[in-house]
């Protein structure tokens, strides 16, 4: 499956609920961002060991799953309703950072591009 | 190209890199919602007429695919690195939330199931 | 009851836990985008008269202040922790925005300056 | 200065700008997030020896206390518009986590009440 059938299968999710006209951009976006931060919520507090551990826990494994697809959910959906080829621009986007990032000068390194 | 290509790509990017070290659960999704966020800033107090323009201006539309590109980044090498399945997740979910919104009761509504 | 009091208030809550060993910047940062993104999540694919009728229920109200409360928690923490002077901080803000935003030219726009 | 002077301050900054209009609760709301997010953004991949430092060197220093303001004034701002007393909230929510993590039981725990 690709990118084209998941579309798909979320628009006609949206459709037959006719959720359509809530999805404006900015509350896609919002959709990204709380989703996100239910996501990274998990991990709050937590050190790399407690990290690892929740992740070996199948509940939790889980509830990270969900957060993880209502992440890809939503950005499909941007893209969609926004005629955004995905692909397209993460591979703009890898060669922009390619540039900003030469392998030799960033190699093990965490500085931004900017700093 | 599907998401096993864009894993690899992604890998190499950050192995030539060494950015593994770096690349903790909690800092991805740090990744996830930073990028998310730098998104949502640039529909903040704009109306939907405003909305559609941003995405008509060609300036701003590839700031909109750089945002999204890269929220796609961390979602892919978070799933990477944590071997999820990213498709399998969206099956679950969206399963999921066929059962939690019947269409018939949900239609045109913007309820929460638990609300 | 002024900011000192607060933060003494919040110290003691955190200090009788000895939970000052998990407030590292990162993850009291990480407390203040996952409570606002609670907040947000509130409103989530609602209108204008949908958010007002939102924070006309009592019940919702205090999900709301709640959620606020968990925002100024973090952020006196944060300050408290690091030596940081909100008020002075806010004033410096402030003024840097009344000049980035003269109000002249800034008035009835939601413009950025950096637009 | 207490909350009631810089309320004031805050809404006089808006008022002579006529930006009231923007101010929904969704916008004040994403106004958090994303200022939050932009002060998590500065710590993103950095370990706890790393951050320490970020907090010595002045200019980031100033860009940490111009964040934390950000988040001040949309934190003011949204309590202002919608007649929510923040030192109250906050009062209201020690309380609740006082009977919801028992200093015994949590002391030194990272665990959620939940969890």
């Amino acid at each position: 499956m690709d990118f084209t059938d998941l579309n798909q299968e979320i628009r006609t999710f949206c459709e037959v609920r006719d959720w359509g006209q809530f999805h404006t951009p900015k509350d896609l976006a919002i959709g990204l961002t709380t989703e996100s931060n239910e996501l990274l919520e998990i991990f709050r507090f937590k050190d790399e060991h407690e990290q690892s551990t929740i992740l070996e826990d199948s509940d939790k494994r889980g509830d990270i799953e969900d957060e993880l697809a209502d992440v890809l959910f939503f950005l499909l959906r941007f893209a969609d309703l926004n005629d955004i080829d995905l692909e397209e621009a993460l591979a703009t986007k890898l060669e922009k950072n390619r540039e900003r990032y030469p392998k030799e000068e960033y190699k093990s390194s965490n500085r931004k591009y900017n700093e």
